[in-house]
């Protein structure tokens, strides 16, 4: 593995990962009136059909990637409807 | 381009312009008080390592996707530190 696929990792954790201390957040504090409804039903759609885009394509990383982010995602959205 | 094909474009496009409804509710509202600074600081850095990753490999649709995303993350992460 060259430095470029290692950067390349790196990115997709950080972007994959950053949602647990929201979602951490948003369960502990449930304070969600900064959080967009929009944005995260808009993303949690994506990550879905990233998720669908990586089994159709047979890609591991997209599949594993997304179904963190899509779990993640979904636990915000819900506390941003239960809470509003 | 086949149906596949679309489908990750369309994913790409929610994952990367729903930072958008985000953003411009943070600029109107000023109101960060549900946001992580945590998730922010990771995932803006993760989309600037993204667009590394898509100068390095020449990769347009990952430089674009993430040139979007990380001004519009950078923008939110700026609010959460000036209006916290």
């Amino acid at each position: 593995m060259n430095w470029i696929e290692t950067l390349g990792i790196i990115a997709a954790c950080c972007t994959t990962f950053s949602f647990l201390p929201q979602a951490i957040k948003t369960i502990r504090e449930k304070d969600t009136s900064g959080i967009s409804a929009t944005m995260y039903t808009i993303f949690t759609t994506g990550t879905i059909l990233w998720l669908g885009y990586g089994i159709l394509t047979v890609n591991f990383p997209i599949m594993f990637a997304n179904a963190i982010t899509s779990m993640l995602a979904a636990t915000i959205l819900f506390y941003k409807f239960r809470y509003r």
